[in-house]
């Protein structure tokens, strides 16, 4: 069917088109079905993509396409096309032929990636390939060709230096907000660290709502290279910067299935790395009761991120970490920030966990990159701490990125929670702080979240203050009373 | 977050709300994602639904629901209600069940099936559900189950009579339209057809399309009753009747993903039946080269349909046909229903190999009810066809679905194809003489198609005629010129 081009009002931020009911009716397709658009002339082009029916503000003959797709085969506003129904793309069937079992190509598994980048593979459809994965498993090879696809369909940074240095925590700790301080640390001795952090899912707070709560996350890759020019480093949002877009369209629809296999776990953390141009990597899996994997599954991915280091030539060292409780005092995006202030200004007392684990995960990477000795990392990252030369140099990235680490408020709300009985902290459930926090408000109330007084093992009285709620909304803070009278996140014995 | 309830401009056909896009991202939720609406009183109701979000023609504090959903739990418009990310269902942990190798109960079954209906589960969640029953396979017990879950979710028929029967075929092969013919006959002979039938989805026409040329295919389950009272029998589109819901639903997805779960075809098939109140079922599965299934598979589902039919205290009969080639010699909604009355009026000739296989069809039913002894049956479906009851009984169910069967309309265009050389037909590939009729507009438009002339082992010489194309559009009936030459769908030797 010919059809009239017609300009979305605004960004769709993927390649889609519309159609007027009737007019999908008369094709015989329905929204989500995959149309193809040709252009008419002597060598048409086309593309296919993902249908979007509405019943008004479009004429029957005409098309609405996103500027994605008006921008990918060149189309003109009013342009004539040929619409029709798209055939199946090939990497339908490729998807199928690993569900069946089979071991997938490069040149398959590029093919798989691309389609999902263009959006001529729906959401079902990548549920299938997620699906495929998570049942059949993928080999390393396989894992690399992923990577190599999530790659090749997004930009990297192209930033030029011997020390390129990154750090990755697989998450599912609350308060765990390492990254700036060793950031600031390692920034400070003069190694690059150009830090992409994604936002909180299913967390009170990602590094990127910290961050955003004094600055600014969202950069292009250009603005980055700016940044890390001027201050050797940056922490900004990942998904600003369209390194991995295939991979963030996997993980939305991992989200939606609480699926997350482990080639495409791999394959998301190794092509961020990669597309930063990291040489060293230091990887922090958390493990035990709560945390997101056990000890045989952290071991299991030590393993597997040591083979892709071999493999890409980068060095990559992986440490296993306690993590049966939260680290620090503050959960949330706010109060993470200001854990992370007290421990950076040496006039300041910060939480002692976070602070150690943090100087340690630092020391690693001094001794990864023979900046240290082999058992002198931490004393140095110690030493730049107490100096004051890393809070200086998280100021000036902070500046650089917009910031300005006055600009933190307090919530106007807040409750006090204390302990009904005298003993020692048996448990505080990871998981239940998370939803705890979310409950108050996290992520989008920045300034929302808890204040934890206490750790596993330390001993309370009656009526002794085990944590206090912050919110900006009193009846998100009534509600997040009420989740903690019904789940008791915090156990004592 | 609190929303004023706005009632959608159209039926969406299912419960679905919609949000300004400031609004969502003030919610954290997206497109897609599951959010709960929940009515504030003493004794809230709430609902789960997926989300849509659009920029304009919304308010930020209001909510657009679909009259659906406003029915389900009986909303007003400008009511105020709160809104928020909806916890994942349990179904979709049971469908996890399922993908990691577990068997489901009936209750499992039926909360992933009435979640499927309310539209709590995304379409990347049931693409989920649909690999798991893929990769893991459903235990008999379990596609029992998953009939009994999908049938509770619909509405049945409750038509009472000794003689209700049916047949399904299913599908594969051009042209092969005996379900006129057979309801028709069976009709006559005063047992009760109660006939729902699909349109097309890869193939040139389904039933209903080649109905729907000449007469309405879509009732109500009410309507539907009268027009069995007065005619024993009914010939309607299945999609009207909302008697399957949730089968429709895991179908889109499966036609998305190409894939078709045994366990979900066996479900789809006796669900319907079973909805509608057959005591006679006859299953014809053609099987064959480019057949739907290889003889095995047909075999495999032939058993399985015994052990449904068993369980169901239903008489069910399967019969394996050949299905090699294309039957009849229309190919196309308008084509194959002039087949049909050229069968079924004694005055006129109709192909021989559809006429065969109507009689037999009509025959082997005839035997199952005991209406005809043993051997009987296929001359008394003859004797029908060749008084003329049939084509009376036919017209009678045409006029009782506000149908004429003068209304028959002959293409614009048409174009001829001739045999390059002399020789014998080894080959009428079933899915390329699909796809070239639906090249020439099948099924939308309806007086497009083929008419084939020869049959497989037919001798042929030079310059014969195999097939004409007709096309209401001259650019259709080139390009289907131009796929006969490319794919060459008819072989000499």
């Amino acid at each position: 069917m010919k059809l009239k081009i017609k300009l979305m009002g605004w960004s769709a931020g993927l390649p889609v088109a519309t159609l007027n009911a009737k007019t999908a009716e008369k094709l015989g397709v329905h929204t989500k079905d995959r149309i193809l658009i040709k252009t008419i002339s002597k060598k048409p082009k086309s593309i296919s993509t993902i249908l979007n029916v509405i019943h008004k503000g479009i004429k029957k003959d005409e098309i609405i396409v996103s500027s994605e797709l008006k921008k990918r085969i060149g189309l003109k506003i009013s342009q004539i096309v040929e619409v029709s129904l798209a055939p199946t793309p090939r990497s339908m069937f490729l998807i199928k032929k690993k569900l069946d079992g089979n071991v997938l190509s490069l040149k398959d598994i590029n093919e798989i990636i691309q389609d999902i980048v263009s959006n001529s593979l729906s959401e079902p459809e990548i549920a299938l390939f997620i699906a495929a994965m998570y049942k059949q498993g993928m080999t390393l090879k396989e894992t690399i060709y992923l990577i190599k696809a999530i790659l090749k369909s997004g930009e990297k940074l192209n930033f030029r230096g011997k020390y390129i240095v990154d750090k990755h925590c697989i998450g599912g700790i609350p308060g765990n907000r390492t990254t700036p301080i060793v950031v600031a640390i390692c920034a400070s001795a003069g190694l690059i660290m150009p830090k992409s952090s994604s936002r909180a899912i299913t967390s009170a707070a990602g590094t990127a709502d910290v961050i955003e709560t004094i600055a600014e996350i969202e950069f292009s890759m250009k603005e980055v290279k700016q940044i890390i020019k001027k201050t050797n480093a940056c922490m900004v949002w990942g998904g600003a910067l369209e390194m991995v877009p295939a991979d963030s369209k996997i993980i939305r629809v991992e989200k939606m299935l609480k699926i997350d296999p482990k080639a495409q776990l791999l394959a998301s953390i190794m092509s961020k790395k990669l597309a930063l141009g990291s040489k060293y990597i230091l990887i922090d899996i958390p493990y035990g009761k709560n945390a997101k994997v056990s000890k045989l599954k952290a071991l299991e991915l030590k393993k597997d991120f040591e083979k892709l280091g071999k493999y890409f030539r980068k060095k990559i060292k992986v440490i296993l970490t306690k993590g049966d409780e939260p680290i620090g005092n503050g959960i949330g995006p706010i109060l993470e920030l200001i854990d992370v202030i007290r421990i950076l200004d040496p006039n300041k007392d910060g939480p002692k966990d976070l602070r150690e684990k943090s100087i340690f995960l630092a020391g690693e990477i001094f001794e990864l990159t023979k900046k240290a000795k082999k058992g002198k990392g931490v004393a140095m990252a110690e030493e730049i701490i107490n100096s004051g030369k890393a809070f200086e140099k998280f100021k000036e990235i902070i500046k650089a990125q917009k910031g300005d680490i006055n600009k933190i408020k307090i919530a106007k709300f807040k409750k006090d929670i204390f302990a009904q009985k005298s003993g020692k902290i048996k448990e505080i459930h990871n998981k239940k702080i998370a939803s705890l926090a979310r409950v108050s408000g996290c992520p989008v109330d920045k300034l929302s979240g808890l204040f934890l007084y206490v750790h596993l093992k330390d001993k309370v009285k009656k009526a002794d203050k085990l944590l206090t709620i912050y919110s900006e909304s009193k009846s998100r803070l009534e509600e997040a009373m009420k989740y903690y009278r019904d789940k008791k996140p915090i156990k004592i014995i």
